[in-house]
């Protein structure tokens, strides 16, 4: 990508996504594919957008040009960030606007119209999520015939990442990267979590945008693009725990979450911190992680299956470390557009692990009353192994607060 | 609400909202539903999670107490926020977490140890939404036999608040005025949209915490429950914006977003500002915005239809400003634990308004390539009206910025 290039997925690219998913179509016997789901849009038209009670579909022919229904509303930013899309098909509002019609029965006469209506057609998910207050039929129902649900002729494509794509990772990671940093040396006894947390993320994306100018492509409205955030104490013995009030106190164990967002691309980045010094307790568990978390970058290379993968660094925790009892969740899992995507690092998924997979390595030992320990980073899977896009420092020495 | 409660739905509040669903359910002749929206899952038990790609279900039998499926990291958390769940089946982990089965399959098991698996079962959609990597079977399909989707068996009773769904309503609209108050006295000439808006959501964020201390419960990760927002100049026309670069210039107009979180309940607030002196342009796009405006609080009252508001407001619109073209949206939404709720101020929603229902009121004019004109308030309707609970100024005078 050069340096004066907007940081975000080309045209070309966006197109030849629909070609290759075309392609597919055909092999599979299909005319056409129907996509709902918002991320799944914006993977193969660029359109991204907020998405509320307002359907929006993307249809793909096998054959032709892409199509799409949209509310008025869209429009003018559709044409902004999705010009190749040559056919839109705008219905007034949800769930009618005094035309008297639910948006799906726009849909349904764009796809008599394109012919599609009688044919072999597929969609990712059968009609619009019910989302925001939606409420409508699905696809079959308007369609009175089944319609095949093959969302994985999307998201498997979704898996393996174009240059670009792992590009703007990269980049996200940076900023990921530098919003821990800025947190980091923000947090002080006292400090509120969420008060240090946002501050940073601020500050963060601040610089974030000062230092791309106008290559930042923003891609959705809350747009924060550089983000920390971290929770504190026995909380942490929870993987998804809430921010909770009070402050920062001697002795606790933190553990973080950080991302960027380049050209709708994220990154991931998570540390166990402590505040003072570590407790023999402490330093314990956290040796382990780290043994774990070890164990996990060396086994993640393509040609094996992920539960290969994980069944070694289970093994390893359970074996090893003894610590089996004190898992909550998986290795880590693929990402990209959604924080988390297909396919795990999990023992019950099979799929075979390629080269220039982005996978998050968070393999977590969670102690009930007293912690968790857990570090994510965000590792691209090479020719041989795999490697960390992240830079920020792991060790306990550099990840105690003083 | 005493000064001194936690502000946030009480558990009795929760087990009655289990019981008028129970006693729907029954007279449906349904024998349970199993809930798999998160908003509902949320709304039935108090249970806030969030939602990843581990399907989490709320079985309600029509007679007996409530069961959950969760994933094993949920754990804690759940007896934490939803003690009165008495049963939870867990499953290891997404997709399989070395069970050799998935999420789905425990579920089966649940449903069929609660002997529905062969009844007369309703879900609000069927199967657990396909977000960030999840692949399932629908719930039909793990059944082997229909099961009739019925949200509005939970999303109508959602739709008029109970007393203390809006005392927290009210409290989130005093803290979504702070946050726009905050943001308004920091934009300045030069100033960034993304920098201004998240340092006022910060403040304001910090302003809330310190006020209502230990009686704020939080209820998402991300947790900050105080924000404001603003685009501007042309990008204003599209009425949802995103950020863009650049500074504050004289003569910008300014589209704001507001809202407070209290309990998981939302605010909303929206102001059409200015820098500088207003233009003769801008002073009668204004103003006919205000007449709308005005036009919308007038026809909001209990016992008639939406469709029936919403056309007096489009009438006026059209025929009384001319300015039907501009239009892009219908007059507002319900709203409250999401940012969107059934039903809608649309000409084709015929939803009869009751006393206590929330509405967005938010008619917008939209000038391509010049801007958008848009004031949002929070109306609760009253026994033969409605009143604002938003308290922000509205006027033009209060909201030009010198």
């Amino acid at each position: 990508m050069l340096a004066t290039e907007r940081l975000e997925i080309t045209l070309p690219e966006y197109q030849a996504r629909v070609r290759a998913l075309q392609t597919r179509l055909e092999n599979a016997g299909l005319d056409g594919m129907v996509v709902f789901g918002p991320t799944r849009v914006a993977y193969l038209s660029g359109f991204f957008f907020a998405a509320t009670e307002r359907p929006i579909a993307l249809v793909v022919p096998t054959a032709g040009d892409v199509a799409m229904l949209i509310p008025r509303l869209e429009t003018e930013h559709l044409a902004l960030q999705a010009p190749q899309v040559g056919r839109a098909v705008v219905y007034p509002e949800y769930p009618g606007g005094g035309s008297g019609r639910h948006p799906m029965r726009f849909l349904l006469e764009l796809l008599t119209d394109l012919k599609l209506a009688n044919s072999r057609l597929a969609c990712d998910v059968d009609g619009y999520e019910h989302r925001w207050g939606y409420r409508g039929p699905r696809l079959s129902t308007l369609l009175e015939h089944p319609v095949s649900e093959r969302l994985e002729l999307i998201d498997d494509a979704r898996m393996v990442k174009s240059p670009a794509e792992i590009a703007l990772i990269t980049e996200a990671c940076r900023w990921g990267d530098h919003a821990h940093r800025l947190m980091q040396d923000m947090i002080h006894e006292g400090a509120s979590e969420l008060e240090v947390s946002q501050a940073a993320s601020l500050h963060a994306t601040k610089d974030m945008l000062a230092a791309l100018g106008a290559r930042y492509a923003p891609k959705s409205r809350e747009g924060k693009p550089a983000n920390a955030m971290f929770i504190r104490g026995a909380n942490t013995a929870n993987p998804h725990g809430l921010h909770e009030p009070g402050g920062v106190r001697v002795g606790d164990v933190l553990v973080t979450g950080a991302y960027g967002v380049v050209g709708g691309y994220e990154s991931e980045l998570e540390r166990t911190m402590v505040v003072g010094e570590p407790s023999p307790e402490f330093q314990r568990y956290f040796a382990a992680m780290m043994q774990a978390r070890q164990c996990a970058f060396d086994a993640l290379r393509p040609g094996r299956r992920c539960c290969d993968m994980e069944r070694e660094v289970s093994a390893f925790i359970h074996d090893e470390l003894g610590m089996g009892a004190l898992m909550r969740h998986h290795t880590g899992h693929a990402f990209g557009l959604e924080g988390h995507e297909h396919p795990f690092l999990d023992l019950d998924d099979e799929t075979v692990i390629e080269a220039n997979m982005i996978f998050s390595i968070e393999p977590g030992v969670y102690v009930p009353g007293f912690a968790g320990f857990r570090h994510s980073d965000t590792a691209l899977v090479t020719q041989d192994g795999c490697r960390n896009l992240c830079t920020y420092p792991s060790s306990l020495e550099l990840l105690t607060l003083y």
